[in-house]
């Protein structure tokens, strides 16, 4: 590469872009190449809200928790974030951060940063077994002009989609489309790259969305640095489906059995 | 009773007083029955934070997510409630719920409500196996003051705390002291009944607190009235344990195998 060419983002972050507007204040938009069936898929929405807590320069610590709910409604019209510290203590931060749209809030969440440091650690989840490496398994093909081309993902197990299967449990190998490396935005947004289960449960094409999402932040940032731009993997599963609303608990594993990170979600379904 | 004898709140009840103080706003008070070791219990703060917006007059539908982030730092002054509808939709409503003590916010909940109706509905996650009645356990001996005296517990399976144990999995049968009959308020409390999981993992006594927590309210108002003052069943678990956060997972269940809650938390710990 000429060593004069401008630095050329990953579509990732280029998609998510954030300009100062004013104290605790950004300017964003839309990017259509992360766009889902109706709106922006959730796991942008996710990174994006992150991004703006860890964008301001007094922030401390490194994300271990994040939700978001997601209130719907989006359009392509401008959008700002506003960011607040609502306490900063010594060991733990909590934020929230909120998506604006035409003066109205559209999504919101709240970030809690850690100090971490070295304390007793152990994995009690443990990777789950029978799983093939990436290299041995094809991607699934993409439609293009929907979020999920903007990801590669490889199939390790589960049900296939708009089916009647006994369950709703998925694992599947995943990461960016160029290999950008992993980070705690990148993490926020792929914990969200799961279909929704219902799709699983039932052979009936319907409306679906997230409606909370909730990310623990497990890895420390040397864990996040030694997966870099591989594969992670990812399993979904739900528990109960019921009076129009279902959840999702997942799992988000580097390929060495470390526990990156955990979700679980509350989506709406007709 | 005399029926002139004026009505007597249950403990839980009287413990979480809202009297309107302004539009969206609400005076509340510290209750030392319902205190942890260093401050009020997180189960009591979420259950009050819930409680707020369902005293909204014009709030519609019924909860079906919660997370609220505990900032800690709490005394015994007086506390102020600010709810906020920041989106109000057909079939959700998000609000958030601020408690506010010295001017300072101390706790925050996002609180998701839903219009729940009639469609698919299924459980994919099971009662677990080998799980005696209540009728057939002992209770714990409880030590007064301290939250754990307003609740009935009777253990079912798992490790003894401050102990080192292979897993943190416990699973105990759990109501109201009173029998207080079970909604989603005194749901949100129960889910945080449950003990850090750091202390089924490690014999050493040391602080750790709850930092944020979600529940998701996946049982209609029918099933838990079915499930009145009867004892519901409590299980929860860690995934990992480093640099100073943990995570916990659990359950909630009706006796007859209804899936009433689901919940998760993050911890800090020395």
């Amino acid at each position: 590469m000429d060593a004069a060419a401008p630095v050329r983002l990953h579509d990732f972050d280029e998609a998510l872009p954030l300009s100062p507007a004013g104290p605790r204040l950004w300017d964003s938009r839309i990017d259509k190449r992360y766009w889902n069936m109706i709106g922006p898929w959730g796991g942008w929405t996710a990174a994006l809200l992150l991004k703006a807590v860890l964008a301001e320069s007094d922030h401390g610590g490194t994300p271990v928790g994040l939700t978001v709910n997601l209130m719907g409604g989006l359009d392509d019209s401008p959008l700002q974030l506003s960011t607040r510290p609502a306490r900063q203590g010594k060991s733990v931060e909590f934020w929230t951060s909120e998506l604006i749209q035409n003066g109205a809030p559209v999504a919101m969440a709240m970030v809690t940063l850690g100090q971490r440091r070295e304390t007793f650690s152990t994995h009690e989840a443990s990777f789950p077994e029978g799983v093939k490496r990436p290299e041995d398994i094809e991607s699934v093909p993409t439609r293009p002009g929907f979020f999920t081309a903007m990801f590669e993902q490889r199939p390790v197990q589960g049900s296939a989609p708009l089916q009647e299967n006994p369950d709703s449990l998925t694992r599947n190998w995943m990461r960016d489309h160029q290999a950008r490396p992993l980070d705690y935005v990148l993490l926020a947004g792929l914990a969200d790259v799961f279909a929704p289960r219902i799709f699983y449960r039932s052979a009936e094409r319907r409306p679906a969305s997230t409606v909370s999402m909730s990310v623990y932040f497990h890895a420390t940032p040397a864990e996040l640095e030694a997966v870099g731009g591989d594969f992670i993997l990812g399993e979904a599963k739900g528990r109960r489906f019921e009076s129009g609303f279902f959840d999702q608990h997942g799992a988000l594993w580097s390929r060495d059995g470390v526990l990156l990170a955990t979700t679980e979600q509350l989506c709406w379904f007709k």
